[in-house]
């Protein structure tokens, strides 16, 4: 019997959730599990829930739902606080811990995992992937990507072809996707263009510089080519001065957002063109009707996979879905080090898949159903 | 054998392609018929296009997607150009002339056939009803309406359980839907509440005096009773010195929008809450994935009884939706005057629903599946 204590953390996907009821449906029944609520913060503040009972069956039946049902938020999970958390899991005996996460969780449980083994305490721990941003190193993707790539996908598809029936009173729609520092999403809007006709007829990424004057001149000219146009920019493109455009900073972590209406702004000085901002927004990561299946059920296998780790005794892994090189689509899930998943960083889109955008929707195709 | 013109006119919707080919499939092979491209614009330039062959193919493929194939977009109907467009019908010897569109349209039809009356025209003139706004009066609803009321509920109910699972890190969203000035789409959102945890707390529509105490309390009081709260305003209501939040004026036509961000600063400023404006945008009217069965049945069924009402000789009217006092959902399909759909003007919600929105979630609930 060991004590296990599982939790969220950061932005939630639409499919978080499976991952939890994944690990919580394939452990051994005589484990005692606990779930962290509201993420690092529950860690440090102790707000530890026993699994059982009708407690287990409410978190249970939320395997198909999205948003986080623990609670995940974010916290400033500084050393010292990484230090308080650590000292409740060993008074509480604690033997594995597992979280589900993205880069910062990662990097927060290998601290935890050294700072426990410095104590001379045998903490197991394991991390479970997903980010909406697909930003998290040593796996092919996360969970939770797939749906927003979708979201994204035919988010872009409608609002083009919306528009196009509406070119004599619009010409210029800019809209503004999630992913931070990386591209991943912004790029996925172009996944189910059909025709020259159909937008985006540009994507702006924060892996390229951005060049205002190249944006206007673009806009231009897909509005004389096409009588409007739809153009898709990341909201971590630094547009102006070098610097990004962001909402609004909270506990020091920047919220990003906004540049699309800066460009439509822009483009309405410059051309007059009647022109829109689209934010995607909240819907990206939580919007029920546009989830993914195949995303939906790697979550839930990710989270079996852990609990698999946790039965062989692995620790200080996170798992990790690899890709066969196989005519269909094909995945293997394994445990990869945490060590490596925090030393490869932000993963930015490789310059294979910037370069050929086609290969790049050949190996989205399979995570947007 | 008649001469039959059809277009599409102003936003288009989830479903107003199904009303094009409900149409086209169900009027007599012998009847020429022409599409007319961008709406009364393409009226006035005489942009006519024979359906027949490819083109009549490529028409009925596009049944069920949303955006407008016709092309329909916004264009100043002045009773100049009206008299122009006439001129054209008359010239090109079209007996019967079809328009799916809203409460303008269902205006411009009659205007035109009075013009074409009193030249001595004899000209067949029917409407066929859309709006995502649901502000077209004579029908108990119109199509279009229950898909964009679909994606508004879905869109609250999942991106407030996604706030809950943030509120260490956010506790207010604000969530901006369109409506223009009636509250349907807005109030809509709180269709699949199942507990007071859930959002949306409060809902701010166009038929109700907006006061700006009132809605910093109710959101304070939320936050403190809830640990975050989603509010919902439609971009209708007139929030400051009695004015709308525009976000621009095309061709005398004000585009509603931005009244969330508004009230976004006004929250920040106020209680230092991290708070975020979500605009539910475009999607709410062009969305594929989630629009609803019944309503693109619906779209296709008002088409057919277009033809319908064509063949029988009926003039000036427009299809209206009439739903039966039975227990489960029933309706017919009728005619009904245009200048009855004109003299009714705007419709905003009914005080029954807005004093007891249950009654409105009845009989929203057939609606979006």
């Amino acid at each position: 019997m060991r004590k296990v204590v599982i939790g969220q953390a950061g932005g939630p996907t639409a499919v978080i959730n499976s991952s939890l009821v994944g690990f919580l449906e394939n452990i051994s029944a005589e484990n005692e599990v606990y779930a962290v609520q509201d993420g690092y913060e529950g860690l440090v503040h102790e707000k530890y829930i026993k699994l059982e009972g009708k407690t287990l069956d409410w978190v249970k039946s939320r395997k198909n739902t999205t948003a986080a049902c623990l609670g995940s938020g974010r916290y400033p999970f500084t050393e010292e606080k990484i230090e308080i958390a650590v000292s409740h899991l060993i008074k509480n005996g604690i033997n594995t811990l597992v979280f589900i996460g993205g880069n910062g969780t990662m990097a927060a449980l290998e601290k935890i995992s050294q700072i426990a083994k410095a104590k001379g305490y045998l903490l197991q721990v394991i991390g479970i992937p997903k980010t909406v941003d697909n930003d998290l190193g040593q796996t092919d993707h996360a969970p939770g990507f797939g749906s927003a790539a979708k979201f994204v996908a035919y988010s872009t598809m409608d609002i083009s072809l919306d528009l196009q029936s509406m070119k004599n009173f619009e010409q210029v729609r800019i809209i503004e996707t999630m992913g931070r520092n990386a591209g991943w999403l912004a790029l996925a809007s172009g996944a189910l263009r059909t025709n020259e006709l159909q937008g985006p007829h540009a994507i702006y990424i924060p892996e390229k510089k951005f060049v205002v004057e190249n944006f206007l001149q673009t806009v231009q000219e897909a509005v004389k080519e096409y009588g409007s146009t739809t153009i898709v920019i990341s909201e971590g493109v630094e547009v102006d001065k070098g610097s990004q455009t962001y909402q609004t900073i909270v506990d020091g972590r920047t919220v990003l957002g906004g540049v699309s209406q800066y460009l439509q702004q822009i483009v309405k000085e410059h051309f007059g063109y009647n022109a829109r901002a689209e934010n995607l927004g909240m819907n990206q990561r939580c919007f029920s009707l546009a989830v993914s299946k195949k995303d939906q059920l790697e979550a839930y296998a990710v989270g079996k996979k852990a609990a698999e780790l946790m039965k062989m005794g692995e620790t200080n892994v996170m798992v990790s879905i690899e890709r066969e090189d196989t005519k269909g689509y094909n995945c293997n899930l394994i445990g990869c080090k945490l060590k490596d998943v925090k030393d490869a960083g932000e993963r930015i889109l490789p310059s294979l898949f910037m370069e050929d955008t086609n290969k790049y929707y050949k190996w989205l195709s399979p995570l947007i159903d």
